[in-house]
């Protein structure tokens, strides 16, 4: 569907960073619903959407799930957590539908004003068996990441949409063949 | 970054699909260009930018890389194929990090008027090792999919925007708890 103005829609994906400090402001119900159908109607390999949400917004189980993991910490100040329950039927493209999803979730979060980011957790006895108890998950289905939503918190020193560098397209991009 | 209307933007993800079908219409070398600065902005675990972008438009190239995977015969129509390679480092995080910069990709085609689709090859022997043979692609990197871009085919019967259905939010989404 072409959009109406295609540059500014570029420049809005271009834009996107991770946030990981949030306000303590609300996500309001509708917008939370408008994240959610964003991600069902995510495109997956053969449309089979291998994925369940888990929305938490109870204060003392999201400390729990930050606690769980080495690179989760910063989910127990995001209002709301995202956890992406995947089936764990196919493990070469689950990960990648993951990957399209979250996408999109912090692209919907980004065009309301909200923030996202990723949190990991370390398979099994790593962090994802803790989530999983916590949670209720059946064995068999895969925890990987988790997604904090929130209100970006103003007083943040480090400013958004400048963080990290990129490498030029000259190192990223071939024609025809690997380094031509 | 608040997008000027936030839900024109969501509803412009909502209805992105797959298109497998193209006409022979060249891709504009500007569009091109910017579709490749939305990956190069991409995010990804810890900034590794984990990817090399091969860009392939010559057709018999093409039609030799679409007979080296069972899921990427259609690469042959499409004028463009940009071939995702990654850095082979990190086996967890970098299929999430080709889907998060695959659906840009793809949100950027759209916006744009153009379609796109991802072809699939299995590892090794499947197919993975004659895409990097015909490409130069140093062992160690991994080749796991690429994206056919290009004009849809207006002939194409099957309409777009309304492919394959998806599941309510009830049965994909829980509160606090797995089944919640």
């Amino acid at each position: 569907m072409t959009a109406s103005d295609p540059t500014a829609f570029t420049s809005q994906l271009r834009n996107l960073r991770q946030t990981r400090r949030f306000s303590d402001r609300a996500v309001p119900d509708d917008v939370l619903n408008e994240l959610l159908e964003v991600a069902r109607w995510s495109g997956s390999s053969k449309n089979t959407q291998p994925w369940h949400f888990i929305v938490v917004t109870n204060s003392e189980l999201r400390k729990q799930i930050a606690e769980a993991g080495p690179f989760a910490g910063f989910l127990e100040s995001a209002p709301v957590v995202i956890v992406l329950v995947m089936a764990g039927s196919n493990p070469r493209s689950e990960p990648y539908d993951e990957g399209r999803v979250s996408e999109r979730l912090m692209l919907a979060a980004d065009a309301h004003g909200l923030g996202a980011g990723t949190g990991w957790f370390a398979p099994d006895d790593g962090g994802e068996r803790r989530v999983k108890e916590l949670l209720g998950v059946p064995d068999g289905m895969v925890i990987r990441s988790a997604l904090g939503v929130g209100y970006p918190d103003a007083t943040d020193p480090r400013p958004r949409g400048v963080s990290g560098g990129r490498k030029p397209l000259s190192e990223i991009v071939s024609r025809e063949r690997y380094g031509g």
